[in-house]
């Protein structure tokens, strides 16, 4: 068994203007990683045949997978199937299958068949085709000199269905892949440098098939163990008894020793006691709230919000002290603790989490500048308040106050 | 005056894991595409040497500017800056103005400072050093051969300050750059494929240095002419007439003829009218609200927005009726439609908008399949409702029902 190696090339001229985020590429880095497979390099390159040419020859030397995603839609700007053909050789057909499934699609939205359509049915005649279950561009797969190239198209979904019915199995069935195992680790509140020195010694004695790597975000630090090796059963054991080791050093800064988001940590602990809790939500805007939501099955435990952007609302809906709002503000120790009593009223739940800052860049004072933020949390015994001061844009202010607050609140149940 | 050419290299073994998304990799390409700078390849390599070095070269053969980011943090997975000492052949000096820096960041959020902090004001003495407004790690510009390669942290914030204060204003001193310019027209639903064939024959005769790209999203299509020329009025001109035939031929799909945001444009429509709006969200569990406060000064006309996540909330705090949630269902033209009118009562406003729907992976019914979607917008004398049917995976299907709902208020409002 030998350590498999891929590339990915991302077609667009989009990304080379900057116009769209690459998240493709990332999610398919975790696809290869868990399969064993080492990703070198991602490259992008724009609609450009020269280009993508030269990206097709470069990657191919290095990898033996190259996996390629875009330049596949209906319209003009996209050259990159014409440019597989040439590049391996064949010429263009009808493949039947995919037509029929362009035709199904058709029908379901109730559309007319354009040419341009039909035209998305056509291959290279040197290619495996990979069927397209939720769009109408079919993948490619070719070999040439003992590489394996896939042509997938750029729209996330369909990728990602390729990617998981097809390519990752056919891989695994072509080739016998070693283990790649990680272990992770979530610290809050504990820079990244002080962490280094604390486990500085532990770390320069880790064996050269284990590496750590510290992902700091967000005020938390993610400690990641990775190991690979041909025996899984092994490796693991060892990732294990090193992990327990680093848990050990980190045990007054740990929020999680799995890999997952705070809030779904906040969800499992408040299952765990079988409570519930809602957020009232003045400079976050409902992020923390759309935070939450994003995990499937949050409304066991999540109850809702109130965005109380307005102060009306804060009076109105939270029941704020119109008073309290003239002589304190609206970003005070006493507004967020009267809109955690106020949506623990409004909604019924156990505990409440409650924000109110300045998220710039216009707002601030004297008294309270930009990234001026204060949160409180609470149940129907305590409410705690604090303050915090930030120092970023706006929307790196709003991240890190709903990150910031909801590991106050974690902390408060978790007591 | 000629073309000048760019490279990006990203460092991080988490861009290969998978672990992030390189988002600053986009950002830098907006920058040098204002600047009419050509970014012809992003590359992402790991914390490896070899991989290092080796993009160092392969991309300076093929860019005179070679940007850098990653790989500068204080810990022992970062070897980039021991790397560009050896390949520019420098050796590491204390730069006097980084310490001070370190220092200062250290006496602010009164920390120790550690010989690994200390460490980072060491840099090699071949560069010319960019000080770090916003942290410790400090940027570095380096020549050689001809080619101007900058290496800057990873963190975003941190980046963004060196670029914009120093690499984009010391690239234009020294180059004399064309003009690149940009149209953007977006579209609400039609079909890519269906626009193509409309615009087919003038799509066609545009000239070779004006190119027009596709960029489809949530039911959205943005449509983005992008000239480049040696006279920028010129060039202006003749886009903008190009620019004039194209909203003729989509005046029936057009959302806005500026690049923004959906949201941006319907807070721009209520702020000409003088009205404010508000949000009832349960199944985008408040990401249309994310949206818009995520837009500075959105206070103007965004007064805030319940969170009914839950059917209590609901009830209690929008005033749906029991009897209604119980016969229709919580998604359900009757239960939207109450919560448009719960809500603009709540909060006041002169328009609201409501959804409810299933959002996957979990909670559908035959009746009620996964991604049925109701939504409601309305104002004091009048609320309007429709059904949509998604068919993706829960984020998606968050991010697509915010978007039809923006644009269905927005539609609403417009009239």
């Amino acid at each position: 068994m030998s350590q498999l190696f891929a590339s990915i090339i991302t077609i667009g001229d989009e990304l080379l203007i900057g116009q769209t985020i690459d998240t493709n590429s990332a999610w398919m880095a975790q696809q290869l990683n868990k399969a064993g497979i080492w990703l070198r390099r991602r490259v992008a390159v724009g609609d450009l045949r020269s280009e993508i040419w030269q990206a097709l020859d470069e990657e191919s030397r290095q990898a033996s997978v190259v996996l390629i995603t875009g330049g596949l839609g209906p319209t003009a700007d996209d050259i990159t199937k014409p440019l597989l053909c040439d590049y391996f050789g064949g010429k263009m057909i009808v493949n039947e299958a995919a037509l029929e499934n362009v035709k199904q699609i058709a029908a379901f939205f109730k559309r007319t068949l354009l040419e341009r359509n039909l035209k998305q049915a056509e291959v290279p005649d040197v290619c495996t085709v990979i069927q397209n279950s939720r769009g109408t561009a079919p993948g490619m797969w070719f070999e040439k000199n003992g590489v394996i190239f896939v042509s997938m198209p750029g729209v996330p979904h369909e990728m990602k269905a390729m990617m998981t019915d097809y390519v990752i199995p056919q891989l695994q069935q072509r080739f016998t892949l070693p283990a790649v195992l990680h272990r992770t680790l979530i610290t809050f509140g504990m820079g990244e440098s002080f962490i280094a020195e604390r486990i500085q010694e532990w770390e320069q004695a880790l064996p050269a098939h284990i590496k750590l790597a510290y992902l700091p975000n967000f005020g938390m630090v993610r400690l990641r163990l990775t190991g690979n090796g041909t025996d899984a059963a092994a490796l693991s054991a060892e990732l294990d008894e090193l992990f327990d080791q680093l848990k050990n050093y980190m045990q007054d800064v740990i929020v999680t020793d799995r890999d997952e988001e705070l809030e779904q940590v906040l969800g499992r602990l408040l299952q765990e006691r079988g409570k519930t809790m809602s957020t009232a939500e003045s400079c976050t805007g409902g992020y923390i709230a759309h935070r939450i939501t994003a995990i499937p099955g949050a409304s066991a435990w999540y109850k809702g919000s109130v965005v109380s952007y307005d102060d009306a609302v804060k009076r109105d809906v939270l029941g704020v002290s119109p008073q309290t709002l003239e002589t304190d503000g609206a970003v005070s120790e006493a507004v967020v603790r009267q809109m955690v009593a106020g949506v623990l009223k409004a909604t019924g739940t156990d505990y409440a989490l409650a924000v109110s800052g300045v998220m710039g860049p216009d707002g601030g004072s004297a008294e309270k500048p930009v990234g001026t933020v204060w949160m409180a949390a609470g149940n129907a015994e305590q409410i705690i308040a604090q303050k915090i001061n930030l120092r970023f844009d706006r929307r790196r202010n709003i991240e890190i106050t709903a990150m910031q607050a909801l590991n106050f609140l974690r902390k408060f149940v978790e007591v």
